[in-house]
């Protein structure tokens, strides 16, 4: 019998989640404070207009951060019998306030599907956004096990590869592989703002990684950090504890010129090093240690294609790519990653093709 | 007639200029303390052995960092009629001591090709390391107009972009667009070192691309970092600045859960926007507000490549590219970035082709 969703918050997460949930055989009703934006989602899709005497068997809350535990306490008094789940970024803050609320909160079990993307709002929505991404559920100690498979059922369906963990741990995995980067690609690019042209003109390839997502959005990201406040903290006070070694190395060398503070340097970049190596490889794999093959491309409409495809013709995985734009010429450079045993193969390869191949 | 190129330091950027300027029609002497490091640049074309009675036109000092200044000042007495440069990625201390050893210095003019690879070393050599990469010319007051010249025609001779500044402009250019950034990758990489398997398992591209550049050589990035240091120490000044306001706004919001404490959150955030924005786009053209349109890719050889083929098929120029590998599942997101007036076009050349886009 199929399994009715209500979706409370019709944005890009909820319509998205509307959208995949109909695609794959459930019964999704829609509810949003904004008429216009329920409307567009049920003609995305996403479902049908929630009405009075619905009986869903599961709610999903997906309302912005700074009100999601006030509905989802609303929606446990409404339907005592359905399990009820929200998708924020953050969880602890959240759980504390529903079970504050002193609601029957056996069949609250929260989420967070990692998914997102740099537009927000329901004309944004797409039913594959969550193929492919982690789904975190996050029950508390009263969490019915039949929540947590339900929540589990259906991230699953929707195509995301789930991870089952306490709130405090979500909190604090987030705040060090998201919240903290976060706030340091914003720190790093804001020290940009005032740099003459001819300064900003060196930019490389470098600098465009790190400070990649500090073109985020400024409102939701406020109320993520707010959310998670006390764990990215402790993560900032590490950092902040780094930075503070660094400066007083950089003292030294400037006003004493001290043989130490080369050590301190040389030990923060081989930490930087070890935290690397830790992050996994591609699909959660453990970290591969791929070689790169560096490649001239030309600037024009398919040449990386051309390149691409003579690699696919080669028989050889790509594991990673990343380009690097020449400046004021007319050529970029493909890094291509690949597993050490291929780096001769695909080189060899490629040369014989004509391609301009650095290693 | 032919310029005479003498290089001395023949590791991966001596090695690489000597391949790159006997391909363009240069004459190269070799120079290594190493017999081993010499003859194996030979080998790779990057010029002949050095012998006692050269007359070299161009000195170029590819020396570590930390040495450097004591080649350059020894090469300006030894020739003293030839120009004398270095490729060393910091610039002021090293003028500063060729200037203090009282040599004729009017032939001196620093240089920083901003080229480089993960691997270093003459074996890593690659005569097209510096196709469409900058190179920072670096006069200083008494250097000849003729000296500024001759460099720049090497650089350009090797494929390069020209950049003419002072000094103290470079370092503190690279201090904001290069060691900040690198000190920042390594610091939250650092992050990681400790963090339990089931948290790293939720690396995103986010982190992935904030820490790319955590896994450069520690040797060399302490030497880079000690020859910059006060540069370096203005900019992560700024940066402790910043991380300090966020760590009392978080203090805020946990202890008393103060409204403030959002205001500095979000402006922290609209600052990053701001300096993001100033990043020249490809080619060192101005930043363009390129649009992503985002494709599901099944991880196969050649699904990548059949893509971008499809791509250029469509004839869109592709800006940029990054790959957001699906976690546990065999599937990945290719985030294509294209100019604002591509993007529908391309949305529905792929989707007619059977691609699952997601914008």
């Amino acid at each position: 019998m199929t399994t009715h969703v209500r979706v409370v918050g019709t944005g890009l997460i909820g319509t998205s989640l509307g959208i995949a949930l109909c695609n794959n055989g459930f019964r999704v009703s829609l509810d949003d404070p904004s008429p216009t934006a329920v409307r567009l989602a049920r003609d995305l899709g996403a479902g049908e207009l929630a009405s009075e005497d619905d009986a869903p068997d599961v709610v999903v809350v997906a309302a912005p951060p700074d009100v999601v535990s006030g509905v989802i306490v609303a929606a446990l008094r409404e339907w005592p019998h359905a399990v009820v789940t929200d998708v924020a970024s953050v969880k602890e803050s959240i759980l504390r306030e529903v079970l504050a609320a002193g609601v029957e909160a056996s069949h609250y079990v929260g989420s967070h599907p990692m998914a997102g993307r740099e537009r927000s709002g329901t004309a944004a929505a797409r039913g594959d956004l969550f193929d492919g991404r982690a789904w975190v559920v996050v029950p508390h100690p009263d969490s019915t096990a039949e929540a947590t498979d339900q929540v589990t059922r259906l991230a699953t369906a929707v195509g995301s590869a789930v991870r089952v963990m306490p709130a405090h741990e979500h909190d604090e995995a987030v705040a060090a592989v998201s919240h903290v980067p976060q706030l340091a690609a914003s720190i790093i690019a804001a020290t940009l703002r005032e740099l003459p042209e001819s300064a900003v003109g060196l930019a490389g390839q470098g600098l465009r990684d790190v400070t990649r997502i500090a073109a985020s959005d400024p409102r939701l990201w406020t109320q993520i950090l707010a959310g998670n406040a006390s764990a990215v903290r402790d993560v900032l006070h590490e950092v902040q504890g780094q930075v503070a070694a660094v400066v007083e190395a950089l003292d030294g060398l400037v006003d004493a010129g001290g043989e130490g503070s080369l050590g301190t340097l040389s030990r923060v970049l081989e930490a930087g090093n070890l935290g690397h190596a830790r992050i996994p490889g591609k699909h959660g794999a453990a970290p591969a240690a791929y070689e790169l093959v560096s490649v001239v491309v030309p600037d024009e409409p398919g040449a990386l294609a051309r390149l691409l495809t003579n690699v696919g013709e080669a028989g050889i995985n790509l594991e990673d790519l990343h380009i690097e734009h020449g400046l004021g010429q007319a050529v970029g450079i493909a890094d291509i990653a690949v597993v050490p045993a291929s780096v001769e193969p695909l080189h060899d390869a490629l040369e014989r093709l004509g391609w301009r191949v650095q290693d």
